[in-house]
């Protein structure tokens, strides 16, 4: 299916029939999700795809039983794992060294500048410093200004973990399929029952299934594009 | 261009060639952005794009200078503006009006529910009540955990902007063009050169152009889908 199409097609669909959408549907939709980029490539993603009766219905409940979540026949709940800097970092050094790259820049950058950007420890404490000096080099010339908290790099990987999602979703489209993104959770029940640590956040849940016409509400709704869009 | 094929196409380009990156390419680019899914349909995004030499030139610096940068013939800077929250509930509202809906469930999301979610007080002050009120009714049901403070609410909109620069990105390629995501800038000096208020986020900024074949470093890496993706 054409791209621009593909992106028209989507909408977001709240009711969904009974007709299931199947596990190579969701896969693919997946795999095109790992395409997007992500910071540093560092990869801090995950995807958990729920078809089963007994996790769907609880997850439903977590959902606050919106129709998006309980006619949705599978679930696929986008995952931000800052946690996973540390062995991510430790992959990517393993694929260089297989590779025989040594380009000195590139190793600095992973090897140096992951940790400083990435290591804040508890409560963000070492981020404190870490800003304190980069606020004061800031006067003279320009220096990133975050992430230098633990719930800064949290907002690094949703965002980048939110990249992949618009590839699933338009993925999701492109098979024939709907979806609807869900932010409307309560973020610790789902943590419980997908057995994730404090660290995760859940960046998204998306509802998948084949739409029912009544679940896309009326025309698409955009305000002018005068409102978001400045030429410089 | 096929979904699938412009999605495998993209990769993150950190160097371009001199070849202008025409102005219609851009906007339906930016186009493409705004059918992204968002939260509420608040649509709290905005996109400058940036090619006149003064701006641009100025941008650089801010971006650190690097590459994908400076090589771009075009940036777009994805802004997330939670600000304008109340100003976009209003053209909703408007927007029923005008179609006679008043659907109740509707009506009291966004007349009620909406203000709840985004209106925190100065320092998140009447969040912190909010939060305490969902701590405790979470003990017996379901209830969402956030947004509960201003940085919550930027999370909120980073993540719907995050889900239009995927689809930014993607139809840049669509087009023939290339593109690389940047987080590696000042953001204090960005709102400065974009006029932007401290309550202004940058998401992310998006150098574009015509790829110069160096500036793809290598194959595609990505750790093993089994790092990721879980079946539940």
């Amino acid at each position: 299916m054409d791209f621009f199409q593909t992106v028209e097609k989507r909408r977001s669909t709240r009711k969904f029939t009974n007709e299931q959408i199947p596990k190579d549907v969701l896969d693919k939709a997946i795999d095109t999700g790992l395409l997007a980029p992500n910071s540093s490539n560092l990869q801090l993603w995950e995807f958990y795809c729920v078809t089963s009766k007994e996790i769907k219905e609880k997850m439903d409940l977590a959902c606050l039983s919106q129709p998006a979540a309980t006619t949705a026949t599978a679930l696929i709940v986008a995952v931000s794992r800052r946690d996973h800097w540390k062995q991510h970092q430790e992959l990517i050094l393993a694929d260089f060294e297989k590779k025989n790259m040594n380009d000195e820049k590139i190793m600095y950058y992973y090897k140096k500048l992951i940790p400083f950007v990435y290591a804040h420890g508890p409560l963000s404490i070492l981020g404190l410093f870490k800003r304190a000096i980069v606020t004061l080099m800031g006067f003279s010339r320009p220096m990133p200004r975050s992430p230098f908290s633990n719930s800064e790099v949290d907002t690094v990987a949703i965002k980048s973990s939110a990249l992949a999602c618009q590839n699933i979703m338009n993925a999701i489209s492109a098979q024939g399929f709907d979806s609807c993104p869900m932010e409307g959770f309560d973020e610790k029940r789902v943590k419980s029952i997908l057995n994730l640590p404090s660290k995760a956040r859940i960046t998204m849940v998306i509802g998948c299934g084949k739409g029912d016409p009544e679940g896309v509400y009326g025309e698409r709704v955009r305000f002018s594009r005068e409102n978001f869009v400045k030429h410089l």
